[in-house]
C-alpha cells in the first residue's frame, strides 16, 4: 500500500526531554494513571473531517493542502483517504475515530447514489478496522453543507428538507451500527435562526425534537444501545443556534422528553463562544448526569469564531481531565480531536505535529489532574467548605425539614452569619504547584 | 409637602413638534392602540433603587447625586424617600413601582430592627398608595449586597447565609403581599460562583431550587396568587450566574418542579450580556409560556457590563412589544425602567429627562409594533414560508405519523428539495418602512 | 444584451406609503438635501466582489446562488459578469463601483497570463462605462486569497510573496488610472500574524511601510492624483491584523512618514468588531483630517465575525452621514456597500432588495442627520459645554500660556469647580425626536 | 510597633514540593538567572491602592474587609496604612510600591489641605523607606474618582476641572521626585467619552496632550530625569477611553511630539480588555521603543470588565517575561501588581497568599522565558523563517533598493513563491516541552 505520510514515522514515547519532533514527550500510552493505562483514561479519536477532507479554505482564501490523495474519481478518493486515515491512525496509535457520512463517501448525483456510496464506504472502511483493530468512537450525518439545508435540517422551514436530513441520518445511524460505534452525535450546524423577522421559533424547536425523537426510535429497533448525543455550539454557521449550551439542551431535552438517551458532546471551543471555561460544561454536564463525549480542540478567546485549534494549554486539559475523573472516566464516548491545523500548516507533517501537540497536552492534563486528586488539598478544602450543610441547620435545610418561618426563628437568634475566606488566590496557587512542583 | 423635584412640572404629551424637554412627545397615556389605553399596554413602573437610592458611584469614583432627601436619620431619609418616589411617579404619570426589602427601609443593627424598619416603611408607603392610587408591580429582597452574602444567598457554602435570606424573602414576600403586589422576583446577584476550584457546584444548584420552594410554599400559604419571577443574568457581580438566560432558567425548574409558580422577568441589559437580542429572551419565554414581566433599559454591546441604560432604541422597543403583543399583553407583569441615569447625569431634572426618553421610547415601540401587526406583511410572510408543514409529509411529521424509513422513502421519490429564498434583507426592508413610513 | 436580472426593473423612488418591494421608498436620487441631490451626498458604489462573484459558501457549507453568468470558459465568464454589473447598476441608478483586481479578470496559469487577463478586461469595463456613464470609485488587489500570500503580502515571511503582491498592486494601480479612479485601497487581509511564536511583529510592520510606500511612488509617477486608503479591521482572517483600527493605522502612517498620501476608507463592520461605534471611527478619522471614504454595510454586535451585511439600521446611517456632513462631504471617496447577500438569500432578485434596503437606509440617514444639523440642539449643547475654554483660564489652557504652577495657585483661589450635568438622556431624546419627530 | 498582619510570617522560598503556604515555592529572590539574580529580573512592586486601600466594594455589594487599620482620623488612619504597608512589603520581600496622591493621604476640605496632608504623608512614607530600603517605583495622581472629574480631567469640558487636575498632577510630580521615584504614570479614568452626542473628540485630545506637555516641563524643571508612563485601557469607567491600546497611544505620543518623554505602563488586563494579549502589547511597545513598566494582573477572557487578579496564568508571566528579557529588561519600570484579592478573600492573609501566588507565577515566568532563550528552538525558526529578506530580492526589498516595475520584472520571472509551513502546532508543543519538560 502506498504511504500517503512518507515521512511519519509511527511516533513512540521518548520522555520529555527529546527534542524529536516525532516523538510524544508526555503521552505514554500504557503508562499507568490511577490504576489504568493512559490510553483508556484518554481515549483518543481521529476526527475524519479535519485531518482527512479540510484543505484549509477560509472565508477570505482557497485550499492551502491538496487533500485528493492522488485520485480523481470520487469514489477512489474516498477508498484512498481512507487508507490514508488508517495509515495515520496506526502511526500515532490512535485508537478510534468519528465521521459524518460525507467525509467517508461523496455526494451522489441522487440520494440513491449517495447511499450506496455509503453503503461500499462503510464496507471498505470495516475491512479496514479489522485489520487494523481500529474502532469507530461515533458517527454522524452532515445535515449542514449542502444547500438545501440552508433554512436547517430538522429545523427548516421545508418539509422536504426535513424528510431529507431524516433520511440522511437514517443511513448514518445505520453505518455507525455496522461499524460497532457506540455514539451517534446531532450537531445542529444549521439548526437556529438568522432573523426572527422569518422565523417560526416554536415550530422549529418542536420539530427539532421530532426529528430526535424518531431517530432515537429507529436505532433502538435496530439495536443500537450505544448514546445519542447533542453537541452544544452557540452561533456559528447561524446568528442563534438552538443547541447554545449545556444548560440550554439540557432544558430541551427535558421539555420533549429526550433526557433518557441522549447526552452531551462537549467541545472546548463551543464551550468558549458561549462564554463558559471548558469546564463549566463540562461540570454542568456531570453534575446533571449527562456528561458523555469530547470534541478536543481550543478556541482562541479573543475571537468570536471557532478556530477549533489543537488543544495546547495545560490548565484546559487538567481541569478537562480533572471532571472526566470525577465524572467516572468516559463509557461510550472518548475524546475526538475535532480540531484542524492552521491554514499556514499546509503539509502533512504539520497534521502528525499537531495531533502529537494535543495527545502530549492532554497527557500531561491527565497526569496533572490525577495529581491533583491524589493531593487532595483542592477536594478537602471544597468539603470542608460546604461543611454547614452536613449538620444542624444547614442539615435541615437540604432534609427538606425548614419553613421560612423557622429559618427566620433560627437567624432571629442566630445573628449575623460568620463568614469564612473563599480563598480563591490560595487555590490558583495550589493548582500552580500541583501542576508545577 | 416639600417638593424634591420643584423644577419638573407634571409632565404632559404635548405631540412630536414640541421642543419642551419636560413633556412627552409620544407617549399620549389614554391612546387607544389595537383596542387599548397606551398605558395599559405598557403598565410603567418605577426602580425604587436606581430612580431614589443609586447616587452615581462606580468603581473608580463615587456618587456624584446627593440621595440624602435632606435627612440624616436613617426612617426620615427612607419616609422623604418614599415621599420624592410618590412625588416623581405623580408628576411622570408612572401608575406602578418595584422594590427591594432594603430600598425602601434601611437595614437595622439586628435582623429585628430591619425586619421592624421594613414592616414601619410598608405601612408608610400604603399611604402613599392609597392617596396616590399608585401600585406596586413586585418586590423583591436584596440578598447580595451585604458581606453575609459574599459567597451567595441560596446557594451560599454557609448555611446561615441561606438561612438569612431565607429570612429576608419571607419579610419581603410578607411585604409583597401587604401591599398588593402582584410578582415576587428573584434576582441571583451572588448566585452562581467565582471559581470552580472552590465551589460544589451540585449542591449549590440544589439548595437555590430548595430556596425558591420555600418561598413559593410560604407565599402561597399566605395566600399570594400573583407570580414568582426568575431574572436572568449571565454574569456580574459573579463570574458566572446560575440564571444565565432565559433557556437555562428553563432547564432549572423543568428540573427542580418549579415552571407551575415561576415566570421569566426579563431585562434587556442582561439578554445583550448573555449574547442574546432582548426579542429573543422574549421570544424564548413566549414560546415555553414563560412570560410574565419586563425590566425595561438598555445595554451597550460594546461594553461587557450592566450599563442599565435607559431604552432609547426603538428598534428594540418595536421588537420587544411585538413580542409582548404577541403574547397577549401582560397580565401580572409590567415595563419596570430598571435603568438609571449616567454619572454625568447628576441632577434631579436628569432623572425627569430619562424617564420621559424611555417612556417615549416605548411608546413609539407599542405604535410601531401595532403598526407591523396591522401591516401584516411580516406575520404573512412567516405562515407561508412554513405552510409545508399544514399538508402532505410536513404535516404527517408535525402529526408524528411517520417513520425515519417511511422518510427515506420519501426522499427517494422526492428527490431534491426546492428552497426559497429567506428574504432577510426584504423583511429589514419593510420593518424599515413600518417605522420610518 | 441577455438580461442576468430579468425580474429586476429599473428601481424607481415611489415614496414611504409604496409596498412594491422593487420601488425606493426614501431614496430620491435628485431631492436636494441642504443644497445638494441625494445622490451627490451618498456616492453609492457597487462592490464587485459581494455582489456579482461571491455565491454564499460559508465555513460550513458550499455556494447557494449560481454565479456562472452562464459561461464556462473564465473569461466570457468574466465579461458576462461584468455585463450583469453594469445591468444591475443601471437598473439601480448606482453610479460607482469598486473592484478588486480578481473580481474582474481571472487568475491565469502564470503572473504572465493574470496579466493579460486583466488588461483584457481592464478595456471591457472601459466600453461599459463610456456607454452607461458609470465610474470607477476605486480599484484595489486581492493580496489575500492566494496560497502564496498563507503567511502575508507585504508582511509574508517570503520575500517572493511580497514581490508577487507588489507586481499585482502594480497592476491593479494602472488599472485604476485608466478607468479614472479617484482612490485605491490597501485591506491587509493577511497583514498580520496568527501567532506570536513564529512572528518577527518589528520586520513585517516595516516591510508593510515598505510596500505602501513603492505603491505611492508608482502611482504618483504614473500622474494618480487620487487618495491612497488604507481599510482597518481587528482581525480575520488573521488573529491579529496590524491595520487594527484607525487609531492604529494613524500612528502606523506617522511613523513611516505615509500621512500625507493615505487616508482611511471605514467600514461599519469593522469598526465594530474593533469594539468601535461606527461613528467613532468616522469622528476619529475626521479629526485627524484622514476622512477618506466609507465601507457601507453592517455586523451583527452579538457575533464575533464579519458579516458584512446590508446596512439598514437607520440610527447608524443617520450618526454616519451626521459625519460626513461634518467633514464636509466626499471629495475623492463615496459609500461602497461591501455588504453581502444572506446565505438563503440565494436569488438574483435578493440582491436587488439588498441593495433597495441599504440605499433606503442611507437615504434616511442622510435626511435625518440634515435634520439634526438644521435642528441645532445638538452642535448647540455641545457647543456651550466647553464653553469655558473660550475664556479665562480655560483660553489660556488652548493657548498654552499657563504652567502647572499657575494651574495650582488659579485652583488655590479658585476651589471646586461647579459642574454641570453631560445630559446624555436628554440628547438620546433629542435624536429620537429628530429622526422620529 | 503593631502588626497589621500578625498572622503573617516573613516569606521564605522553600521549593516546589513545599506545602506551606506561607512559603514561596519557586520565588528565589538570589536565585541567578541568565547572570542576575531573579528579584533584579522581576522588580516587584506593591500597588498601595488595592493592596492597602480597596475594601473588596463592588457595584453590587458593599466592602467585605476592614482597611481602617484600628484609626478613625484621616491623618492616624493613613500612617497607620503606611505602617501595614511597608511591614506587609517586609515580609513578602518587596522592594518597590506604587502610589496615588489619594492612596498615601486623605483628600481635605480644600485644596490647601489635601496639599499639606500629601506633603506630611510624603515625610513619614519617606522615613518608612529610609528604614527599610523599600523604594518607589513610580507615583500618580488620582483624577478620576472625585466627582470633578465626572467629565474628564485633562479631557473634561470644563477648564477648571483641568486645572485642579493639573494641581494634583504637580503636587503628585513632587511627592514622586521627593521619594526617589523613577516613573510618573497617566492612566486616564475618565479621559473618554461616554456618548459622542456630547463630545467634542478633537478639543478633549488636544487638551489631554497639553496637560501632559505641562506635567512634562514641570517635572523635567524640577529635575525629574525618570520615565513618564501612559497606561492604556480601552474602556471602563467610560465608555470609550483615549488610551485604547499601545497602538492608539504610540499614535497619540507622535502627533504631539510626546514620543520623547512617554513610555508604556502595560497591564496585562487592560491588554486583554482591549482584545490583545499581554504579549501583544509587550510586542509593540517593544519594537516601538517604548517599552517600560507593567502593571501585573490577569483578567477573566470571559468577562468585561477589569477584574485585576493576581497573575497566576504561567504561560501569559512566561511569554512577559521572554518580551522582558528581550528587551534588555526593566530600566526604570518594575512589575507592580496592579491586583486585588477577590472579595471573598477578605482576610489580610489572603493578601499575603494572594502576592504569594503572582510573585511564584512570575518567578516560573521568569524562569521558563530563559528557558526558551536557552533552549534557542523558537528564536532559531524565526531567524530562519524570514531568511530571504536577508539576501536577493528579500534584500533590496529591506534596503529600499527596487520599484514595483523591478518587483513585477522579478515575479515574471520567478513564477510562483515556493511555500513553508508557519507550524504553529509544532511551536506550541515547543513551549509545553519548554514548560513541562
Ligand atoms: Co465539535
Ligand atoms: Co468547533
Ligand atoms: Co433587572
Ligand atoms: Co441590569
Ligand atoms: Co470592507
Ligand atoms: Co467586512
Ligand atoms: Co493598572
Ligand atoms: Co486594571
Amino acid at each position: 500500500m502506498a504511504s500517503y505520510f512518507p515521512t511519519v514515522p509511527t511516533v513512540k514515547y521518548e520522555g520529555s526531554k527529546s527534542k524529536n519532533p516525532m516523538a510524544f514527550k508526555f503521552y505514554n500510552p500504557d503508562q499507568i494513571i490511577m490504576g489504568k493505562p493512559m490510553k483508556e483514561h484518554l481515549k483518543f479519536a481521529m476526527s475524519y473531517w479535519h485531518t482527512l477532507c479540510a484543505g484549509g479554505r477560509d472565508p477570505f482564501g482557497v485550499e492551502t493542502m491538496g487533500r485528493t490523495y492522488g485520485q480523481t474519481d470520487p469514489m477512489a478518493q474516498a477508498k484512498a483517504k481512507a487508507d490514508a486515515g488508517f495509515e495515520f491512525m496506526q502511526k500515532l496509535g490512535i485508537e478510534y475515530f468519528c465521521f459524518h457520512d460525507l467525509d467517508i463517501a461523496p455526494e451522489g448525483a441522487t440520494f440513491e447514489e449517495t447511499r450506496a456510496n455509503l453503503l461500499e464506504m462503510v464496507e471498505y472502511i470495516d475491512g479496514l478496522m479489522k485489520k487494523t483493530g481500529i474502532k469507530l468512537l461515533w458517527g454522524t450525518a452532515n445535515c449542514f453543507g449542502n444547500p438545501r439545508y440552508m433554512h436547517g435540517a430538522g429545523t427548516s422551514c421545508n418539509a422536504d428538507s426535513f424528510a431529507y436530513a431524516a433520511s440522511q441520518i437514517k443511513n448514518a445511524i445505520d453505518a455507525t451500527i455496522r461499524l460497532g460505534g457506540k455514539g451517534y452525535v446531532f450537531w445542529g450546524g444549521r439548526e437556529g435562526y438568522e432573523t426572527l423577522l422569518n422565523t417560526d421559533m416554536g415550530l422549529e424547536l418542536d420539530n427539532m425534537a421530532r426529528l430526535m425523537k424518531l431517530a432515537v426510535a429507529y436505532g433502538r429497533s435496530k439495536g443500537f444501545t450505544g448514546d445519542f448525543y447533542i453537541e452544544p455550539k452557540p452561533k456559528e454557521p447561524t446568528k442563534h443556534q438552538y443547541d447554545f449550551d449545556t444548560a440550554t439542551v439540557i432544558g430541551f431535552l427535558r421539555k420533549y422528553g429526550l433526557d433518557k438517551d441522549f447526552k452531551m458532546n462537549i467541545e472546548a471551543n463551543h464551550a468558549t463562544l458561549a462564554m463558559h471555561t471548558f469546564q463549566h460544561e463540562l461540570r454542568t454536564a456531570r453534575i446533571n448526569g449527562v456528561f458523555g463525549s469530547i470534541d478536543a480542540n481550543q478556541g482562541d478567546y479573543l475571537l468570536g469564531w471557532d478556530t477549533d485549534q489543537f488543544p495546547t494549554n495545560v490548565y484546559d486539559t487538567t481541569l478537562c481531565m480533572y471532571e472526566v475523573l470525577k465524572a467516572g472516566g468516559f463509557t461510550n464516548g472518548g475524546l475526538n480531536f475535532d480540531a484542524k491545523v492552521r491554514r499556514g500548516s499546509f503539509t502533512f507533517e504539520d497534521i502528525a505535529l499537531a495531533y502529537i501537540s494535543g495527545m502530549d497536552a492532554f497527557a500531561l492534563g491527565l497526569i496533572k489532574a490525577a495529581a491533583a486528586i491524589e493531593d487532595g488539598r483542592l477536594d478537602k478544602f471544597v468539603e470542608n467548605r460546604y461543611a454547614s450543610y452536613k449538620t444542624g441547620i444547614g442539615k435541615d435545610i437540604v432534609d427538606g425539614k425548614v419553613t421560612l418561618e423557622q429559618l427566620e426563628a433560627y437567624t432571629l437568634k442566630n445573628g449575623e452569619p460568620k463568614m469564612e475566606s473563599g480563598k480563591q488566590e490560595y487555590l490558583e496557587s495550589v493548582l500552580n504547584e500541583i501542576i508545577f512542583g
